[in-house]
């Protein structure tokens, strides 16, 4: 079992004994998806942590009208869950599908809690982790209110590349909150302005 | 300086030794700010981490054309500060603003880091209070998409009836994206389903 991007991105931010680590790989687990299967359906119990060895995986929320939502997109060294289900133990909300064929590392809910209480330095680990997804939810929710579409749609691209290259155009648009027509506009918009850029060099 | 209710929060959630307690009261300070007065200001830096511990708060973000959207209210016992700005060492997106008479205890960033890294009871505090709060921001994020109107404000009214009573309606229809128009039409109809209920009985 390779847990080798796991532990690298865990080292990137706070610093575990060997000892520690050896025994943080004893509760792992790697769990493979094929493209278009389910990693979580909204209903279940869904109390694992999954990290992104390889492939991408898409989180939706599915209303009564039978639309799909987007919310969240995961690739290699993204963490994923439904972090509902797993904090308050009820069922998920969101359904998380993989766009690709995944290799996904995974903890148990009980595992990984026995675990932090055991080793403050992935406390620290975890609380920095949390802290910086609560702040750049705060910065998406004010780019919602003060920035147009094409600004967004142009946001997520220079920020996320990979996501942009993987993830189909249709579900960027949902995650975005854009219906079709208006994505298209967006589209459109973001092209002809680099054309424009590109011949007034 | 009053740190009761402060101390009582953290223990509810986690075990601090009593030299804990007092090296970590030695890093607070009480801050009092008035009715409409600002606690942070968009624009400027904002690096402390805030408690409540008397009175009310409004944070809001506002837009281009001058129009405020508020997007959280903070009475005793909840934390407050702009998470963007202290995450990451920006300026603040948003205003702070005091809806009553206010006394907050505060810590600097800088020294709730150093006092985190040293007191793995707290880290494990904060680490579960922001994990409880991506969770509850995920279940908001959901219901904008499965309720109505009327179900977000009756959810509202239910899980903060303390926050219903003590802020403004008008922020709280801006908490839920509702218009002035269509939040009173949503107030009509829980005002009717009410005493539709009471005379049914």
């Amino acid at each position: 079992m390779d847990f080798t991007r796991f532990l690298s991105t865990i080292r990137r931010h706070t610093q575990l004994t060997e000892q520690e680590e050896q025994k943080l790989c004893s509760f792992l687990s790697i769990k493979k998806v094929k493209r278009r299967e389910f990693l979580v359906r909204a209903g279940e119990d869904a109390r694992h942590e999954y990290f992104v060895n390889k492939g991408c995986l898409r989180t939706y929320y599915l209303d009564k009208k039978g639309v799909e939502h987007n919310t969240y997109f995961a690739i290699e060294g993204f963490w994923v869950s439904d972090i509902y289900s797993r904090t308050f133990n009820t069922p998920a909300l969101c359904n998380i599908i993989a766009l690709e064929d995944c290799e996904l590392v995974h903890i148990s809910n009980i595992s990984l809690e026995a675990f932090l209480k055991e080793v403050p330095a992935l406390e620290h680990f975890f609380r920095v982790s949390y802290q910086n997804s609560l702040a750049t939810i705060h910065l998406k929710q004010i780019q919602l209110l003060s920035l147009s579409g094409c600004e967004r749609y142009n946001y997520f691209r220079n920020k996320y590349p990979e996501l942009d290259r993987r993830v189909p155009q249709k579900h960027i648009a949902s995650y975005l909150g854009f219906t079709p027509e208006f994505f298209n506009t967006v589209r459109a918009k973001t092209i002809r302005s680099k054309m424009d850029s590109a011949l007034s060099l």
